[in-house]
């Protein structure tokens, strides 16, 4: 099994990043190869139906169509903006959704959020299962939210409290025990 | 009252735009002030905290605020894009909730949806509501979405059943009633 | 302007009822004349169209309808369940919609929430809003959750924290001074 | 594999117990033990925590939880009630909810929904998705909306329009090689 995992931020300091690496490590540590990609790869104009006519797909929406198409399953950490999910990230989707064959169709997820908030960005992951599941994508019902993120992360990147390290271990070892069902002929 | 409408689509042959248009008609009709604008106008980059910290809010983002600020009130007419709002316009949402004072806060709204689908694209705006109200926008309950929208619109844009146009005629009226009595001071 | 006021919930020690009563406090300090409810009074079946033809609404619905019809607005509290609302409140506000003329259209409304978790209740809120805006229902955008309910009130129900109060306070005020406008003549 | 089925409706002429008299036909077909439910047997009163306390589950509720936990799946056909799901499917969750063990966790579902209006009753099976989802049912993405159900079915409750009911087998097919691989051992 093979998985795409990125955080959806474009932001360098990002929390979600750290979650990601997180969750790739513990990817990794079961076996699994992950392409970890930064959402900077995938910078794309705004979508545009004259501009997809005109020029066809920007570099950076082929970019992450391929490299979702080349994986199996997808990772996701993502920020919660105004109670939704980013525009950037609904930008990339709504690029990727016009693609022939669609590359999402077929493959599962596992998301999560790291929030500066009390909330933990769960909202944000709600509203983002719309578009991945009424495209195909077979989503881990669980969710991995993570609230006041500054204070739950050290400085070298890592969950201090080691109840939430092994709810993360157990939510990542449930995705993935889903995903290789899934992805077995 | 000061209305600012647009359509959230950067397509020229947008049905968005189609409806918008009618909308406005008839808003300006009942002797209000619209500045009708184009989704073009506020082109800007994808949302990023680390652009906004180097650069400031793009020009796109600040016509926005701008024209947003100095209306009562906003009409919009969004395409359904995977069963949710276009990322294009939550990426507008996300830069102008930056904003401070945050323009959108204490406006209201009217929302309408043109769709080549059955479905007439409400799933979208039901999504759209979130942020909007989140960020203290007073949403008419009611939402105009215009189903088949290729089929129901003429050549030269107008609605070709009378009881459509008379629906549509309708819920506008009920909005800038609604508006009226929120602008009232 | 007269309200209705009620929490969804039939539990007698429930923190929503707790929060209502504040909120209840409020509005009437502020000269509003509320009707405040015991959810108990609206207690019905379960929604059934075939009930409904042979034996006409059940009376818990029709007390609700009327003292719905009654009222310029709603003032409701409501705890979340299982991410999104109640059973029993969307059960009553199915009953409520088959009546003719349909009692909730062209009421305006405020929503609360307390919960004993961290996230309080919140996503229940947004789910409710769906129904009651579907029917006609116009919403005061900002919305109170009170997370971890049991620590922030005490004894005798009131909140500990008096910046928890004060929001509340403008909150309530928000919403009266925009009910006052929509229901203005 | 063996699945629990219903309409989740009330009413004896419910068009949803004829789609899921549909879908059950073809999930036998296809060599599965479907346990074929009517949602009257589920009949239980409005959740209410103190009546938990003082007398348990209703039996109702026990029957359902029973057979869900029989089962390694669910399908339901649920009905759009006000622009999302009927209060009595949601009251019937809550119920379940409050189980130790929770018998929902760790099954897998498929969502069907008939309505007599253009939609299709699609923004309510989006929100039943939320609880289901959040109490650890992993979804089929796919879901069957039959938009104008009463034209669609014939007089024996059968799809009139072959490409419609070579879309419905498609999509059970999918569901149950879905099921089978996350129930395999």
């Amino acid at each position: 099994m093979k998985l795409l995992a990125f955080a959806a931020s474009l932001r360098r300091e990002s929390l979600n990043r750290q979650l990601i690496n997180l969750a790739v490590e513990l990817a990794r540590q079961d076996g699994v190869e992950v392409d970890l990609a930064d959402f900077r790869d995938f910078y794309m104009p705004l979508y545009d139906a004259d501009l997809q006519s005109s020029e066809g797909f920007p570099e950076g929406a082929r970019d992450l169509g391929r490299r979702i198409d080349a994986a199996d399953g997808l990772i996701i950490s993502s920020p919660e903006y105004n109670y939704s999910m980013p525009g950037t990230l609904k930008n990339a989707i709504d690029w990727v959704s016009r693609m022939k064959p669609m590359p999402l169709r077929g493959k599962h997820g596992f998301l999560l959020a790291a929030s500066p908030s009390l909330v933990g960005g769960i909202r944000g992951l709600w509203a983002l299962r719309v578009p991945l599941e009424g495209l195909g994508v077979t989503l881990q019902p669980d969710m991995f939210a993570l609230a006041q993120a500054q204070q739950a992360l050290d400085d070298s990147g890592r969950l201090k409290d080691p109840q939430m390290q092994e709810r993360l271990s157990k939510m990542v070892k449930g995705y993935l025990e889903m995903g290789r069902k899934l992805s077995a002929a």
